[in-house]
């Protein structure tokens, strides 16, 4: 596969034996050891291709971490422009973000993916990417008083996450058929208080 | 097998084929119809027994469904005295008295039936428990304004099955290090806005 045909819009192009390879190492090294302690280079050497390869079909480790637990987005498209939210807006801005995509018809691929995940032997994969991508991206941002922050992200992560086996997995109603916005009203304040609210005791 | 030596303290005996093939069939039906939609009677005709023996083995259509998914416990044992706590006191109560049972011995075995319940075909299971034990055990005392109870009741289910998730299933630290009483304290707001705030567009 040439460098040109690569560069094509769409689906990367390339020895389709090649990128699985590449994923499958991926799968192994980010379960095992994490995001943060897995380097492209060492994917590369596990696949036998050089890292160029590896950053030309899949760009940065974060976007290879997202196909190789196939998110149907790279989860950096949501979380740079919240970025510019004030903090004391998150806990609304979080969920209005999310619900919506959850829902979509890209959020069923993210659903399936998760309650995969979830089943095998592969929770790891969650686990690094809640802890060392949600929780490294947010978590400086509400470190206060210091050394609460990445507490507080973690309940924000646990609420988000029970929404997600109420609304999709486990469809408990009548809470599976409320609007997105019925959802956001009501965990906002819990979401506000854990990210930014007084929590004796942590 | 003689009624004697199935009145036995401890499990109770009885030929194990019969036993397992009760719980096969009242699994199915749960799975299918849900708890309130399925009878003892029905469970024991897809068996090819009689409704009595299955009484004799299991006891209420719950202790049975707490079999059939393998629970360690009767629900009923942690609902009901539940039902003398005042419902202001509740949002504390709850996580209170559940994180301590999760974090036993006997919660283990619960959380290894949660993560295959939710993984298999059977998740039908955790919605029937949820909407028909849980949901209908508390929704009637925080239904207020009228007709909001079961929200109520499934949005605390989401947060509670959220530090399942997070704790136990996930295992994201520092989260799962944290003692149950700083959960609790810290989630027991939570549930009680849930239980009897003000929830604006419910």
């Amino acid at each position: 596969m040439s460098a040109g045909s690569a560069k094509r819009p769409g689906r990367p192009r390339g020895s389709s034996d090649t990128r699985e390879r590449i994923l499958t190492r991926a799968r192994e090294l980010f379960a095992r050891n994490g995001i943060d302690k897995t380097s492209i280079r060492s994917i590369a050497a596990a696949a036998g291709v050089d890292s160029a390869l590896v950053h030309h079909y899949f760009g940065t480790k974060q976007q290879l971490f997202a196909a190789a637990i196939q998110l149907p987005i790279d989860p950096m498209t949501v979380l740079v422009p919240l970025r510019d939210t004030p903090i004391e807006d998150l806990g609304h801005v979080l969920p209005a973000t999310l619900l919506p995509l959850w829902d979509s018809e890209m959020g069923a691929g993210l659903i399936a993916t998760i309650r995969s995940l979830l089943t095998g032997s592969d929770v790891s994969l969650v686990r690094s990417f809640l802890q060392e991508v949600i929780t490294a991206e947010v978590a400086p941002r509400v470190d206060n008083p210091p050394g609460t922050g990445r507490l507080r992200v973690q309940f924000v992560a646990s609420q988000l996450v029970g929404v997600v086996m109420a609304r999709y997995i486990i469809g408990l109603e009548p809470f599976a058929s409320l609007t997105p916005e019925q959802i956001s009203a009501t965990i906002a304040p819990t979401l506000q208080r854990y990210l930014t609210g007084e929590l004796p005791g942590l």
